[in-house]
């Protein structure tokens, strides 16, 4: 049982890329624990894109990451010793907590995590908690795709997008996915993209003029920017774009203009609309079902991108940033319970 | 009866605003009418935001209007001659026509205008064919405000901005327009609006949170740049944005960002739309009949802006971008019928 525990603390506002003195660990004495709480050992944590925004100073939607907090972010691990009679030592336990390898919670930010029969611990973490509910959200509830339909997905190798394609193939769409570089490409072919487009090394809006003709029906995007602007000029009329993500964006530091085809809401009469998933916490049991079921099946396919040591946790986030990771990332911090 | 015919023609395409020689007026002899076609003569034409639009190279909503057409416009007018037995002379067509002061058709562009008992031709063409509808439509079925919210209107002293502050009101709803200089939102205070910025003369966004400390719940947005971002940053979660118009990009002469609050689509989990009138002909009776009605228990004030002469019809275009008109803008071309 360790005595201390490493945090990262929120240190410095970035003014664009986060760099050194963003966040730094330290560590710290384990205070003891009080009645009703419990400590848990920390084992996966996951890196979302979202991570940057809590740090912004942007009126976001949730409270943001104040500088001197623990940065916050969701964590699996395992109970060790409780004061808690709800929770005992070995409990899986997983929520939105903070950046760190031993956490004190009383249930307020951790709950059990029922076991899944046939996942691993990481692929249930990886894909149950953040990528999958929110792949399953923005394109079911939000882009509501009709089979047939042509579905765009932006960041289409990443932890959401690699799932909205082939959710979207479950319910009969087609799909074509942006992604940057031949590796990632050849990789969304297996995960069964109809079509990919390389944004690195091709003419975004021709490739996808000539994949999609007719036009896109639902535009799932996570990035922003130039590459929201090439889905927005082959929108089909009356389409529908999910906005996930704009990470493109979250490193901004200044004003960041909006997308240059935004006039096609009009002329293509385009419904835009943003969503976060913890406003469908609620509903998790079905979403996080649905989708064990499809892992369990062999139908979902994805790629956990595992860095060790919570000590690489701020170099693992920038890979989000700079299109360094595939697939879902996330920190091992320590080892999964035997 | 004429022989000759004035019309407006598209000669060159504007870089940026309209200018002289973007449309230039013309006299032709009138070509004998062939059977089937009848002869009109033109009484007032509407204008529009979007007319800029139809002269632009982008994709639109519809077909451009080609270098070298007729200037397209909404007419009405009353028949004159008729190798048509549907239309006689002296009845009163209207439709998606030419800028001409007589025009040839055959029931393809213009048909009947039933008359609207209580409505002089100037209000029934004025606020029923496009005005009106587009403000219905854009409140109610996009923005589809509940009793008690917040809906906020920019180019509140336009034609669509008019109306809609008041329609806002008859449901319910609580009104803050903006608009440039005294003069109008003084006016907008005598429509009606609970209340009034003056984005001339005021800090827009810190008005806005003043006036709305809980946002806004819809945003009816006619004019887009600063004035949607202000909109954009004081909208409430979950909040609706009618996208009707965009008329402070439609002059642009280069790339035109988009909101530089486009992230609030995810902060706010916004849902924005836009429409363009046309998709919703088939239920203009509707519409027209709803509209009528409260113009005739006086329930809905509205200013007519009405420019004399086909002759001046470029001329006062120019006032919608430049924000010279107040209420709608309209040619009168011809006397009434008698």
């Amino acid at each position: 049982m360790s005595s201390s525990a490493r945090h990262w603390y929120f240190n410095q506002r970035p003014a664009g890329d986060i760099d050194d003195q963003t966040l730094v660990l330290r560590e710290e004495p384990l205070p003891p624990l009080k009645d009703g709480e419990f400590l848990v050992r920390a084992v996966y944590m996951s890196l979302d894109a979202t991570n940057r925004v809590w740090l912004s100073d942007w009126d976001i939607y949730m409270e943001p990451v104040h500088l001197g907090d623990r940065m916050r972010g969701f964590v699996v691990g395992e109970v060790v010793k409780s004061l808690n009679s709800n929770y005992a030592a070995g409990d899986l336990v997983a929520g939105l907590s903070s950046w760190s390898d031993y956490i004190i919670d009383n249930g307020a930010a951790m709950q059990k995590l029922p076991p899944i029969p046939g996942l691993s611990l990481a692929d249930a973490f990886g894909i149950l908690t953040v990528a999958g509910p929110t792949a399953l959200v923005g394109l079911m509830e939000i882009g509501k795709p009709k089979p047939g339909d042509t579905v765009l997905v932006t960041a289409a190798a990443g932890a959401v997008g690699m799932l909205v394609g082939q959710i979207a193939k479950i319910h009969g769409c087609r799909t074509i996915g942006i992604a940057g570089g031949a590796e990632k490409c050849g990789w969304l072919r297996e995960l069964g993209y109809d079509a990919v487009v390389d944004y690195k090394n091709e003419n975004v809006v021709e490739r996808l003029r000539a994949l999609a003709p007719d036009g896109v029906d639902v535009l799932f995007e996570n990035v922003g920017g130039e590459v929201l602007d090439a889905g927005l000029t082959v929108m089909k009329d009356f389409g529908r774009v999910v906005i996930c993500g704009l990470i493109s964006t979250y490193n901004a530091s200044g004003p960041v203009p909006g997308p240059y085809m935004f006039r096609n809401v009009i002329m293509r009469r385009l419904t835009i609309q943003g969503f976060v998933i913890l406003d469908y916490l609620d509903r998790y049991p079905e979403y996080q079902m649905q989708l064990a079921g499809w892992m369990q099946q062999g139908k979902l396919k994805y790629r956990l991108h595992v860095v060790d040591g919570l000590e690489n946790a701020v170099d693992a986030l920038k890979l989000l940033y700079s299109g360094g990771n595939q697939g879902k990332l996330m920190v091992r911090i320590g080892d999964e319970p035997r």
